[in-house]
């Protein structure tokens, strides 16, 4: 699985498994003098971690995550850190009879073709557990941008199965369980939710991320354009089969003449592209979409075979999210600070030299 | 640009500008005993090659390609394969006055921010001319994975601008200039483009590309997956603003007892999945759909600035496409090959030693 | 410190620090289905540890191994294998006063510059406590070439200061604190051990290592040709100044009609090469000596100068190693063995197709 | 032969055959903005060149270089810049006999081995010809440390066969065609090499390199130390067998107490450790050193055995150096300037924030 080191200047490595004795990463290429402790990182884990609502998996993990190395007495060294959650309810006897079949949906078969083995307990390491370290990871980066480059991050859900969620004010992205910005339809999506668990069935979600003050400039052509390493890091990101940046599919009914953003002393009067132009950054707001499907682990009955070919049917018990989506926002977010954070270092390496004596315009306000 | 490699064993470097000397590529890792010649490249760049109906750019050049190594006696040696094609109508003049202007919608503002300078000829390094190269390396790649395992890479238009191209024969995509699977529409699409040109406007597309014979179990999680790797390279190609794989967006709105598809004996019973399964390929016919931006250079002029700020109205004329998804199928396709021989050699690096007694299903014509 | 990871495919990320919680790393990359268990790993970590005779640190560290993922049920299931190993023994008083001053020969100076900080705890990120997790990740790559190709290595003392090791018997390498092949010479290295630490003062050694039955083909030119891959990864281990293939420097003042290993049918006639033909194995035992220099830290004092300038006066008390090159062998091995499963895993990538109707010899008995 | 990339930021992919049509390279990452023209690179090629005096072999190439990409109007881009050198003097006739056999100490047996074929023409890949493209990307290197960081890379054979060559003057460097810095030993060198090429045989050669004004702080531990990524770079070049940094192997007998080098407020004392602590560059003067073996190719027999396991006898007529050493000098430190750039765009990806208030101490002059 030589797939699970993401980044190519700020690296990070993403070990374990669901049910195993623990998970984490190790951050290779942090610069050194960032001010970091387990208390900067731990808030962003609190937002992903499972239990916290009806809507969510009732697995109880504290996903408490220890610094192992790579800071001394406050600050990153510039030596790896390495950061540990320890998995504290496994419960394995849940998944005991999952070896021999292939549950519609999953990557049983997949990495059981693959590897000709495989963890069974709670999805192994296919589990969306193992997105907890890139959270964790994703802090640290989110540091670093915010106090180097002022950059924000901020997710929320734009859809929940065919419910279109208005964006209407981020400050109500905290106060449900949906990370929606829209108190108003906050009631029909619990009824929505109430609805799907009640009939043993799940759904799939949209979810929208945008970063602002990220610098001009971020980007490395031909092969990885920023919107090319973003699109990499979303559809990597467990259940999700699509990725738009700016107006995204909406551009195929576009004319040229309304997509191309204009300029104007004052910056850019619109932001069709999502930020990215010929794959860097413009200074403009970041745009990105992602659909996610709905859970493959569902109540409902769905026909499979078995390692040996023989039919038989599956049924899914146990603590799954009905929608893996309510709690994808900070999982988004925090790929979309490692992609930034890698660009940024990628960027100053090659053209650090690089003054340009005034640029003609600040970043736009058109995002 | 440190970005220009592409693959990590099938390692594919491209170089070049639009109106420099010549552009090309070095493939690097390549299978020995390969066999290999011009004539098994050229048929590619001759279906992506510009001026060859009036509904694409006016450009003339014959990409003629040159295998420069790796080829010994007419099989490849192991060594890395260097193709180059030579510019050979390249107007400089038609650019003159654009080092001082950016164009709206292309990379001529983010060019200049990040690297302080750029070639403003024909879009330098930006131009969607240096996907040629591309195309080139994806046609050694799908030879291998043709010649090994039988993979089947097509790709079509399915969308130009508003008008939806259902698919219906797979023989009319070469039939046509649009790359359309539906004779029917034909004239339609070419009512629709010579409107657009005398107009001075441009529009977008969407294509789809589909890979069948796929081996299953290349994909590399946790990161690496076949998924995330295929939306950067589609994300990557000029103009390309959405990904999808499988059902794509649609997968919002699905309920998890619909999006699973269920195995049987004799395969899968669906393919909403799009032939990905946790990141790792499961056999089934890969499905990836992309959607293309409109062109930035179209006559209609737009306001921009010039790089003293002054607010300044580009309109621009020369030879371009009034729609570049016309030509992005074959770029699609090679990406696809190049991500598949990839995918297919890191697999076996890893698990060359994987034996399953009696894989339980075929490959699903439900695809 | 973006260089903690060691291999292309066959991936080790090491982390941690000489006082710091725990040293470790994580193996990206394993072939799946291998039988592993801590006790595969402990045995490789008990040679190099410290504490196991006068003539080494007496630095009480168990060096305890907890595979912490990528493991179930006994077999490696492709996953990446976390390596844990808690620190025990950490006296941070020792080196309290060392954030101010640079010791001459450490890594104090420079890690200074680069990092603008460093944890002073042990010498920190730079002390050689961090060959342990490699150690422990070669145990895995041993474990893997053994098993697949029957690949054995080995290493001993050729030179302990001054002192020539003469090669006599293999079996006395485990039976002596030096790793020397060399009963009679036993005494005389105990002796320069017990004058050198009375004296304060410490000595450089000569390793060499070999490897058999290592299969032909290994090595990727033009660049990570299997010697220069071997040369980093020695010249990487703490200490090491120098490193030679075969005959080494050696081969300065030989004849060409001398240095060419001529072949016969039956193999090899001599190897002066030391197993290694343009940058690729030829089935030979592979040969490589590396120098290293005298441990920096000694009682006797050294000039030095203050973190603002101020000249100062070093002595280094505390627990050290009075010859580094004592406990360097099995880390060498370890280097060794991830170069080589490294390139067993890159060679198959790209060459797994490669069948020779009939090689023509056989392993050389002439290395 | 996916090992064709040198270098993570500043890259060089290298291709081509020494008998093909072309070789050369592509140069990825280039800081932007750098005045760069054939005239730059043409004098660095013509110092490794054949045929300039009756000491190395008379094949005769211009080796002219020609900028393919990557340079607007005399700066580079940023773009990918690909230097092409046309083979012009590649006489096949000479080789045609060598597919079947097995020239002794050649890479013929281990590329056959590893690929299952070979391009037995001069050599094919495994030609030192391919140094040249490194001589040429080298040359770029350069001009950017040098205008950037003042360093300066010299290199000078320093023995060979058994003539020690005492360093005199640098100056008489470039006055003799063994780049040896001692005008008087000029006699003898010339008389040693013209009975060497009377009696058919061979010899080798110690090549010494140093680079001063090496900013401190180059280096990755804690694979990709400064001297590890040196010894990796040098060991890869052809018939280099061994590597030392500072004193190399003359550190075995050395005592702890005369290594370490002292600091002082004027800098340090001595440079025994060759410009690297800990892996990273201290500001002192880079010592490097490597061995080269004879030449393999000489008139004397040796036994050899055909493809088909029959013995045979090999002598070889045609053009080669008797001692490749005495063109390697401009090699070695090509790659001694790839290293050093690669390794100072590393740096300020990682560190470029770090801001040390008063560096205590000038870059030695002790070395």
């Amino acid at each position: 699985m030589a797939g699970s080191t993401f980044g190519e200047l700020f690296r990070v490595t993403n070990f374990g498994e669901s049910h195993g004795p623990a998970i984490g990463c190790v951050i290779d290429g942090c610069p050194p003098g960032l001010a970091l402790a387990e208390a900067d990182i731990q808030p962003e884990l609190d937002r992903r971690r499972p239990g916290t609502s009806r809507h969510v998996t009732q697995r109880q993990e504290a996903d408490a995550v220890e610094i192992l190395s790579g800071v001394y007495e406050g600050l990153t060294t510039g030596a790896p850190i390495c950061l540990l959650i320890r998995n504290t309810d496994a419960r394995s006897k849940d998944y005991g009879n999952l070896l021999d079949t292939f549950r519609p949906g999953h990557a049983d078969y997949t990495y059981w073709r693959k590897y000709g083995l495989r963890d069974p307990r709670g999805g192994g390491r296919s589990s969306a557990r193992l997105t907890a370290p890139m959270v964790a990871a994703g802090a640290v980066a989110r540091k670093w941008l915010r106090e180097r480059h002022g950059v924000v991050i901020a997710g929320w859900m734009s859809a929940l199965g065919e419910i279109e969620i208005p964006f209407v004010d981020a400050a109500e992205v905290a106060r449900n369980p949906f990370f929606a910005p829209n108190a108003a339809l906050v009631p029909r999506l619990e009824a929505h939710m109430d609805a799907l668990r009640k009939a043993g069935d799940s759904c799939g979600a949209r979810i929208e991320v945008r970063a602002s003050n990220v610098p001009p400039g971020l980007g490395e052509p031909l092969f990885d354009k920023l919107d090319a390493d973003i699109a990499h890091a979303m559809m990597g990101i467990n259940a999700v089969k699509g990725v738009e940046i700016g107006d995204g599919f909406a551009v195929v009914a576009q004319r040229g003449s309304v997509h191309g953003d204009e300029l104007t002393p004052a910056g850019f009067a619109s932001n069709h592209a999502g930020g990215v132009l010929g794959g860097i950054s413009s200074g403009q707001a970041l745009v990105v979409r992602i659909a996610i499907k709905p859970t493959s682990s569902i109540r409902l009955p769905k026909a499979s075979i078995t390692r040996d070919g023989q039919p038989t049917t599956v049924e899914t018990h146990g603590r799954h999210d009905p929608c893996v989506g309510i709690r994808a926002a900070p999982i988004a977010e925090a790929m979309l600070a490692l992609v930034l954070i890698d660009h940024a270092l990628r960027q100053r390496a090659q053209c650090a030299d690089v003054h340009l004596a005034q640029p003609p315009i600040a970043a736009s306000t058109g995002g």
